[in-house]
């Protein structure tokens, strides 16, 4: 797909792919809009809203996201206690798409029709933007310039890349000599690729741009209080030095912090990507992993029995889908309807130790508990009358004997 | 139910209540035959034996369960990454079916018709026996003196036990002053009820009856790589000094030495009985949750993405059996025929370091692995048309799209 | 439990069996309020109210419940396409819900504590009734007298049952004659015990109380067009003479003579009942298969793919959930919460043609139609590109192809 | 992808298309073999084997598959009681996965790297063949005309092909003229397409190449009884006139023919293809319907309670992976051995009435049988203590009471 005379809008990321994208577009006749997401990486907007405008970009939007990122997509998964395959905490699933949203919502104001991104054919990503684009914006055109043979037949490997880049003052990152790739926003940092592509090789635990390894973390345990209200959290107080945080978005700095410190969040796994080859990543998910293992303590006492099992078998497809890039679908918000609904008894407090890689619960309370201590005594009878569990045990049986007589 | 002239086989564990059935019962006129398993936990079987002589029983069976316990269900769990609620190993629940299979065997074999355990009528322990005692041995008539009126009218709380017990010259442990209760076995170390039966209560980390909390678990990381075959462990060997284990029951107890040192596999939680009622516990799995890991890790290379898929429903499925006592059921049996089936390729080895309450896999391989470097890498091609994905992607939004032109 | 001296409200039939309880309770110096639920059963309501008053009820309610049965319980069971084990409408199960409601809104009017229905302690509905008064009156005493020893012992059979009416003047109904027993309300007519007991045993066509067999139903099929609004029918037509019923309980009856007309909706199966024994019963639903039919048919165009996949899943477990009676509790709510959300595009029309046991949907249309008639077009384009399938499958190949390797 | 020099297996049918592509590939120069799969459709196979020759192929296979067929692939899916979307028996589906297994046989044998087949890019077909292949031979070339540029731009249109075909002296079937398309298979006839397009348009009830409509289906009812052996049908009788049938392809032949006969197995819906769109397609499924409805009879007294209950949800995923072509998966394989051992026990018989469209079961008995009458009998005690449910009500409710007291 060889475009030119289009008004595009380009996902920049600053990086050189996304530079070469925005710059070759321009070559090839095209008025190319430039769009950077601040999603919490560590970078300098200021420059990369430079570098946009030097490789030729008509406009430059710089979006931050962070407070809308935080609020309705981090504590929306945690509420569904989203997770994949297990382990990952989909750290770059679940700000896509509210970056795609956003570019959607600038293709509209500037009357463009041609939304795009520099995610590979081989990843997660393009799915994800995608998948988000066609629900969003049904009659957008989407250029993928991996998956273009057109644009693959000038850029054949990082040779051309650089040859590009150097014929047209594109300045080439540091980060090209970086062994491995990294991801990075609000809710983790992922490491990919390169060397860490062989998954019987240790990762080096000194690879991590951010945090510490809890190897490296204090000796000293660090307790704080999350007060939860309708399964999002509302305040944090640090019980060691009283310090309190309130506000979404600091609170999730805060813990963040936090677990960084403490080497909290760190997962070595292999996953099945969407497209179904399997794929090693290392992530760093500390505010995202101590959120994780409060909300899930705190549900034990606020949320029924078989609400807490049907939404077990949710979560592994909540988090399905949102790996797979399926926030903004019919299921998913099919799905989240009965998450919504059951979080709004997800009120009080968990307490959490910090320790090393560890972060875990060591009380909880609840004003809408549905813990009762009489009932569950050993010591006390609470109302509970002992022989009515042998009736129980007994029709429980029924089906068994039933089988066993065959 | 006030029985006599009958021969009951009574399972025994040398504790106060046990004894006290055991005298009683007696006292009623029947003949008492006493069975003791021994699953591992730490107890003098000698003394309790004579201690069940004291008591009058006609005969004692003292049962080592330790290798079949290991090898047929605490591995099985282990193959189904069976789990409760998130984050129980089911410590006490695997346990209970080998012990009674064994009961029953030894019933047949005494020609006895009348089962007895010890177990309350608020916990869980009495549908695991019951339903496991129905399936077995549906005509055989279960005795449970803590559902039985006439029973609970003679004994209606400590006070009349240890009057029963002094009367009797039963002796009365010292475990009755413990401000919580135990159980124990080579899987696990349960704590639960007394000052425990406050969520919102910290347990105190000097409570461990053995090994170790975080806190005060080595600075030094250990470093193991075990060997699966089948999905069941066939060696482990530590990869710090060269030492190797074989044999299934030998794997457990290092892997639980080496857990219990470095403070791994400590949950404290609220889950949900059978019954209904919510209840919380700390459970202590080490070997287990070392081998959880690394079996689940060891899964993610080897066993096919939509398998995953299904098996981790399934492990959902598979745990809540487990806990309500199902370990004998058709549905048990029904859904362990896909797990047997899906760890024929789950063989390889995975490298774990243990650090203060960490067990994490950092490396694993397969001889079966369906990892592809070639396919799932970032800078190579491997057979891999990036242009095939946008195909893909299109043909996966067309229902997205359709339902967004509404 | 032998009572005297409190105030009780009987969940009344009018038949033996009620009535009996109903004289006994007083004897046994009770005051009972004597409570009727309407729920379209074919009973003179009138001289039930009578009988209540002549065995002796200090006050006798007969309460119509079936414009809020039709719309609050069976059209939300046909939203939910709720079915158990594949067949079953759950015709008895959606009544029993409303009733226990209503039952519970007396006793609270009366001030009476005590709930008492005449559900035996074999069957469903014992449960269905005391689970919906547990969680609708959580501090109410229930009273079911045939799970009660003393109640039992004076009633051990037909014979004490006869004597006791016949000495208190209690009229002996027509139907103790018959050779199975009748539930009966607006959804449905079953049929169960006594010569059905035996599953081997074909029933008889000529029992049914109501409506036709197929054997017996007119020779010309009758077409009918059936309005959905959100899920819930708003308008028939009867596509052969014009007829237009609305109103969600005027349709539901014309819908039923219709089926009923044409020996629509009669199943004969074996269910495995909440207690776990299987259990044979013929069920005649005719206005209800008609809906579901419909219904379903509605969604096929109406909802998008993979929300009707995880409706389908749902409904397996929501169908089971009204089954056990657990209609009023936190886990029905929570999936509910899904489902009433998949229902607000299910508009439009299905034309049926009804035929000798068959409704079969032949047309179906909706102004929020799903179907792309371009895009599924075997004949034309339709704006998709042939090309993009091979990608597709390519891609959903690659870990077959990986496995295959192997 | 312009071939030549090849060695190429075709899946060829006789028709137009397969006829175009067979002399195309030829004059392209490459040799072609043709492979004929006979599944049952109603065929002449010779005169298809000698039109491959005409058309210039190297080798004609003519496959006789089709007491495979029955017995390996039919069988299997109704021992899952697979259905796609509550409705579909997945009569085409059924079929793909032997067809391509011979088609890779015979490229095996004859050393051909190459396999083709005519299935369109829009259709579900293709990614059954083709998943098929990859997972059977997956180094094999998959060469699908539909999807290649070359071969479309050169076919653009009917008119195209026609002309092509009369330029090759390649006959133009009669079947062009049907307003819609056929398949044809032991298992099923589909009716797709052309006028069928439009899913508010009532198909005509004449357009049944084979059969009937119930409104013209016999005013008698005939009465058969089908006994299985391990969920596998193993005898027939006629009830009527005493006529056994034995042998699994022969008791096949014998249902289809009687459910032909009745109008049994007649589905008209709106389906989900892979692809995502919506397709509307009628069904006549006519042995396949009284099989499915018999074996899921036998099940509901067979089959353990909670087993039944894992199975029914594992059916809704057998279906989608039939459906999507993953015959030949890990998937597939793994849940396929907890319903291979489900199926020991589904033996004895089962009486059927089939009677214009409808085939219902009446009678049903098994030496296996779990149906316990004296337990399940409201007429007799069966060694079930009524009060028993007591207890298990009260527990049941626990958990209800406790959320209602908040």
């Amino acid at each position: 797909m060889l475009m030119n005379d289009n008004k595009i809008v380009l996902a920049y990321s600053g990086g050189l792919d996304t530079s070469i994208i925005l710059r070759w577009l321009i070559d090839c006749g095209n008025e190319v809009v430039a769009y950077v997401a601040d999603v919490g990486q560590d970078d300098d907007f200021d420059e990369i809203a430079t570098k946009a405008e030097a490789c030729g970009a008509s406009k430059v939007y710089v979006e931050d996201l962070k407070d809308e990122f935080v609020n309705n997509y981090v504590y929306k998964a945690i509420q569904a206690n989203a997770i994949y395959e297990g382990q990952y905490l989909l750290g770059t699933a679940v700000a896509r798409p509210i970056i795609a949203l956003r570019h959607v919502e600038i293709a509209k104001r500037e009357g463009a029709k041609i939304l795009c991104h520099g995610a590979t054919g081989k990843g997660n990503d393009q799915a994800r933007f995608e998948l988000a684009y066609m629900k969003l914006m049904p009659d957008a055109t989407i250029y993928s310039p991996w998956k273009d043979p057109v644009f693959l037949s000038e850029f054949k490997g990082r040779t051309d890349m650089i040859d590009y880049a150097d014929k047209h003052n594109i300045p080439i990152p540091v980060s090209l000599k970086k062994p491995f790739s990294i991801d990075e926003n609000m809710l983790h940092t992922s490491y990919e690729a390169g060397v860490l592509e062989d998954p019987s090789k240790r990762y080096d635990i000194s690879m991590f741009k951010k945090g510490t390894h809890p190897f490296n973390a204090p000796n000293t345990p660090e307790y704080i209080k999350i007060t939860f209200e309708n399964g999002k959290p509302s305040k944090v107080v640090n019980l060691d030095n009283g310090h309190a945080v309130k506000g979404p978005t600091d609170i999730f700095n805060y813990l963040c912090n936090l677990g960084l410190k403490h080497g909290i969040g760190i997962v070595d796994m292999v996953e099945n990507r969407l497209m179904g080859m399997k794929s090693r990543g290392v992530y760093v998910t500390p505010g995202g992993t101590i959120l994780y293992n409060a909300h899930r303590d705190l549900e034990s006492i606020t949320l029924d029995k078989e609400v807490q099992y049907y939404k077990k078998i949710m979560e592994v497809e909540i988090g399905k889908l949102i790996y797979n890039g399926l926030w903004f679908s019919p299921e998913f918000e099919f799905l989240m309807k009965a998450i919504d609904h059951s979080q709004k008894s997800v009120n009080g407090d968990v307490e959490m130790v910090l320790y090393k890689g560890n972060a875990s619960a060591i009380s909880r309370s609840s004003s809408s508990s549905l813990y009762d201590g009489a009932v569950a005594s050993m010591d006390e009878e609470g109302g509970y009358d002992q022989t009515d569990a042998k009736g129980f045990i007994k029709i429980f049986g029924i089906r068994l004997k039933a089988g066993s007589k065959k």
